[in-house]
């Protein structure tokens, strides 16, 4: 699977630039074009209205395309992100579950969990949103459940999260991951694509808008789990919580 | 606390070179010493005997430097580690609960999970072993039973563990980690003490030995905790497994 990762400036009224970096990434032979947490309404204080008609406009592209697209909007009270697969049908919805901060907990309610699967170019994919990925639990329940790669739109500022935690969370569960964050104030960039080794495949900088591209395989989240097979080497009996 | 690592070269008949190390990190400040995997008896194909007198030998250097000791050695069929307070009385034993590879399967029995938590200089420690800190289960449980720092004995080949893990470990969990690695053949050095922000504190390179020395308080944890609370921003309800 190529994945591409669109770290670009909300907001994008319409998602007129997210057509063309969808047409870009099309043209650099990409499967699927990962784009940042409410990226298209805006994400601040305020947060940007709900637009009914965006996920419409998502699965237009999408097909005109021929690529999949993980995008992210607020819907019925709540910050989720949309798959929409590469003949424009909603693959499914899923519902971020760990809130950053009182803003956020002030303006939606949080999902319950339940986890987003969905196979893309003959990958198994799981999808969270910024601040769940953070959490060790979130990524384990997904690689359990049998993800290989995950994908996770974010609005971020502290790049300690792009760069310590995100590279942890592919290399202990053996799963690749790709991050899509915002760029402009208050967002740090460094959107990263990484494999099950805990490597680095692209990684954007801090500033601009960037579109970073990488490719993922089967054997290589194979040759990965031949370094040290956590899912195969836990000891769950052990755990005290 | 002020933690020192020593990273070394194995085996160390008798804690000679070890002795030396207290008292250098004795005369530097150091609360705890924190010292690699089955390093005195020797880490390898075949391991060494266990030595019956090893732990009465680290009493009596803890207590003639006023230094509190993490040392490691195989004992009753498992791969362990004892923790020795600055007036020479044994805190406790942790056995290693994830056994790394067939080698150690073959000549190890693994430990229960049964978590070792002690107080050194103000700060609740626990200890674990190698692999083990490699599962973000692990060093979450001690967290959630208060750990604020988690000291580890390694004996690791693979620098992503040290470079990757190890960081992560110690933010998600708003601890501080202390690794000590072995050099030499087979091993990788890149031991490291981590702040709970996941930053290096003091780091060694990768082949020679090298005693590293940081300082870490209570008021960095709490400053940590305030970047983002993962303990209190859990959602323990949603996780699936």
């Amino acid at each position: 699977m190529r994945i591409a990762v669109w770290q670009a400036r909300g907001p994008d009224a319409g998602s007129v630039r997210l057509a063309d970096a969808a047409a870009r990434a099309a043209a650099a032979g990409a499967d699927v074009l990962v784009t940042p947490e409410l990226f298209t309404t805006g994400y601040g204080r305020p947060f940007g209205p709900p637009d009914p008609g965006l996920v419409g406009r998502w699965q237009e592209i999408a097909a005109e395309q021929r690529i999949a697209l993980v995008a992210s909007e607020p819907h019925e009270g709540r910050i989720t992100a949309v798959v929409v697969r590469t003949d424009g049908t909603v693959a499914g919805r899923y519902v971020k579950t760990h809130l950053w901060g009182d803003d956020e907990r002030a303006a939606f309610t949080p999902g319950d969990g339940t986890p987003l699967l969905v196979e893309l170019a003959g990958l198994r994919c799981g999808v969270v949103v910024c601040y769940d990925v953070e959490f060790p639990e979130v990524v384990r329940g997904l690689a359990l459940a049998g993800a290989q790669a995950v994908l996770v739109p974010t609005a971020l500022d502290d790049e300690a999260v792009a760069r310590v935690l995100v590279p942890a969370r592919a290399m202990e569960n053996r799963v690749a991951i790709a991050y899509a964050n915002q760029v402009g104030p208050g967002f740090c960039g460094a959107s990263v694509i990484v494999g099950p080794d805990g490597r680095d495949l692209a990684r954007a900088g801090r500033d601009a808008e960037e579109l970073i591209v990488a490719d993922v395989v089967a054997a290589d989240l194979e040759r990965a789990r031949g370094l040290g097979d956590y899912l195969a080497d836990r000891r769950r009996e052990t755990y005290r919580w």
